[in-house]
């Protein structure tokens, strides 16, 4: 898993569980399944279930799978590049591809499919995944509005018990206490679950765009039989702005 | 009614439950009045008849009646152009067609009207039927809006007569439960049925758009004296990028 | 007063006296001087006086005077286009018209007055009675902003009150429902007046600026001195898609 | 200060006094300090010092000084151009003028400044004036915000210091209203003074740029050396509607 | 640190110890744990590392290190192309320059590389600074909706914990008041330090993004061999609108 996520819900649990003290106080098994159940239950009645299935593999390649560096993957594609210049498209056949994405779109190329074509279902693969990424933060979202309200809800429903049944004074106070977990889990799950993760899924979201758009470039440009330097001006675009900065300075410099 | 739905309804309300335990607890009618009757009369101080009279017909469509996949209307078509191909277009006249929109499009090209004419008057249906679907949805999220509102004067009333009246410090708490029980209704009907159910009509609404575009590019199609695999390449637009993507390929291959 | 908004009032009131009981413990006349008050001060802090003044005619206009059916305008300024065939523009002064801004259109056409000054006249008579209308929505949706917040205030006066003066624990209760009684007034007047009312007056000021639009149409035609069956095509525009696309396919199938 | 401001702001008052009663209960100079200080120093928090020096002299201007009425902006103007085409621009030298901006206007016209600079300096003034505007209006939404924010933080700090020192039952109530106060002061700050005004402000905003645009338009004309009857034509477009529809009427059918 | 900031916090917090009293009630640092560390958490599960590295850099820079003002800026630009003109550009390789941004932009042109590639160097570096300012901002107002949420959960925790053990009454008071204190935190941070400190940050770097265009005019000049009058006109217009404004005036004046 991402390590700033990592870091981020350990050490928020930390922090609530030094300022708490004794964690049995605030764990109930009903008030969980209120607030939980009640927020995943809203997630089914907004979205028809194909959207739904596609949450979970979304969260798992954003927060699980590690994305390749920008670097790595034009170092990637440059020696794709020199492969295919020394060997033919067809000696790409023997390279070693991981990204699935990138394995993909050099198939198109080695089965002589036209650049347009192989533009245009790689084009049709990112909007789809984009469609999909855009749908998962749409829900994450969602639940995030959802869970303080089930939460409410649960507190209400617990306290309605407890002023109906006022028979003993004593029991009074640990009713109430029950009563406000649903109120405190459903805070939790937004705050640090829900919005926070729909945010950091955000910014996975723009890296895989940009490396995917990176992957498609480079492919057109080895289909198209360019020379491994033309590959690499090509590329350099995606660089972050220091590093780009400094390229363009040694191009510029040597072409002037 | 759509599954997804039933399933999120039914679990929404089996959580609660299993948090609540004793349901007599949360019965109250003089609660269920204040509650659904105010947000209902603020529909009709917000709202003109006509717009409140279309509220239960889309609920209904969008619930209950099922619409057809894209697949089965796309084959459905086909079967159309093909027997228009062999008996010619009042040959349609034979064959039956359960989807009102198409039959409506089909008996239009059987009476000869001219193409610009079918387009025009199916377009002005779908904009009709696109106005209906968007204020319902409105009422929907206004309803969302003006239950909890109800629900907290409900509490209002309930907690000013029993402040006003303390002679039985016993009658308090029961008293005050019932105050509570007006807001748990509000929040139980804009997060699990409002506003939830908005979102779903938002989809399905997005669906049967799709779905009559098809249908009006299809009776075009027909109408025009398409051949049939012409009608075929015309609506395997409407098909996700998967299906799509291996159509476009297969024609692009026995094109080139 | 216009029946749905009635209906919509009265039923109100009705589930709310139906789930409180007893009346006279809500009723309180200072309470009612605070929220009531303190709304219609806050409408002066923030509007100049020309345009508050506006505020009850417009109401006024909105709710009780009823709007002619587009059908029967229609029907009306054909049959002063007939009259104007027959007997001349003059011919016009005699027919007796109820509707202000037709009367006014008409005897500009009367005196002669060109057709592009009737249409600008006219228009600066649409854009002013729009902009008053726009005000007077702005005005009850700041009211119903400020009666909640003026509900606040008058219930921390009362609980200030009240808890300076615990002198007879006994008149504790009734105190603070009377605090409670104007967060009561703010809510209801907000959820239940101001907020719906808007949306009401919106839905009036659409159909009142496209019966206007229609009227300028018609004016227009008329002193053009088109033929009565031209006046008829020009307006069907404005009639619902069902009426007009019965009489777009009669007229196109004549044409054709 | 202007008329309706000051109705609104009485009445405000006038009504609370008359739904709270003893006012002495409502006056604590701690809690004025905890809620006015606090608004006052996030201002100077967020803004820098040269934008909150021009909020007293924008505010002075804008609910003090007494703006001039349109039309006897108009009638001022034509009397200035009857005098320049009387005894030549440089006669203007002699006239007596109130209005800063048309007195700089006019000034610079005098000065023999051809009229492009004129505009461009003017317009400069409009545009740095509609700036510190703008920026007046944002800080008393700024302050609309913050004032309820330290109002409950002042309630948070007298409730917390009545929690911790519970020896005396019998102070516990006044304790509480005290603690009360600032979320009262807080609530009247933003609902009464800072949000209402803001769109006062906003009102007189809009006319004041109005006629600087009219002054502009008048001086422009003046230097040009137009006829007066020229001045007034190109003026009347400033008029209200029902005064300009008047005007134009009676100019067109003189043109005709 | 920029004054004003300063008098606001430190007026801030005196207004508050004004109206608060004794000091020591308020601090608490289990609470401070909960409310800062749930804060700080939830920016690590929004952001990725790289952009959360960026915030203390972007802080001291905005709060601690002096802008130069643009009177003083444009001096010093037509000061060095004063001496370009004396020297030769290479003799700007002798003076000392203190801003970094201007620095880095006369070694460019000392270097001899083209005023083009000098430009998009610069404005590389510009939109790189931009998106670090942005982000800062966003992570600002991240914080300060995230505070208050985690002073609300801290307030939960005291609360159920308190509920759950009602042993002694007499505890009662001052464990709630601890658990309010999480609340005060959390408000204090959002309304004092986050929220606004995002606002006077905006204000920075609009400045300091003006300063940097002024910067890349002026090198540009510079490269260009301009003479240092021409220098000097094309920076004026950077100046406020009252300074612009006499020197348009007197420029015009001689030019006329």
């Amino acid at each position: 898993m991402e390590l700033t996520t990592i870091i981020g819900l350990v050490s928020a649990f930390f922090f609530m569980y030094y300022g708490a003290g004794d964690v049995r106080l605030f764990l109930d098994f009903p008030s969980f399944v209120v607030t939980v159940g009640g927020t995943v239950a809203t997630i089914f009645i907004r979205y028809p279930f194909n959207m739904i299935a596609n949450l979970f593999p979304v969260y798992k390649k954003a927060f699980v799978t590690k994305l390749d560096s920008t670097d790595d993957m034009i170092k990637k594609i440059i020696s794709l590049s020199v492969e295919a210049k020394k060997n033919g498209i067809l000696g790409l056949e023997k390279v070693k591809i991981e990204n699935p994405f990138l394995k993909k779109g050099v198939q198109l190329a080695i089965d002589g499919v036209e650049p347009e074509l192989i533009e245009a279902v790689l084009n049709i693969d990112i909007a789809s995944t984009a469609k999909r990424h855009e749908t998962c933060m749409g829900m994450l979202l969602t639940a995030g509005d959802a869970a303080p309200a089930f939460g409410m809800i649960g507190t209400l429903l617990g306290l309605i018990s407890m002023l109906a049944n006022m028979d003993d004074p004593k029991g009074l106070g640990p009713a109430m206490a029950l009563a406000l977990i649903t109120t405190l889990y459903g805070s939790l799950m937004a705050n640090i679950l829900f919005v926070p993760m729909a945010d950091k899924l955000k910014y996975f979201h723009e890296q895989e765009m940009q490396l995917r758009s990176l992957i498609v470039n480079g492919i057109l440009s080895i289909a198209n039989g360019d020379h491994p330097a033309v590959v690499q001006e090509k590329l350099s675009s995606f660089l972050k702005p220091d590093a780009r900065k400094i390229l363009d300075a040694t191009l510029k410099t040597r072409g002037g």
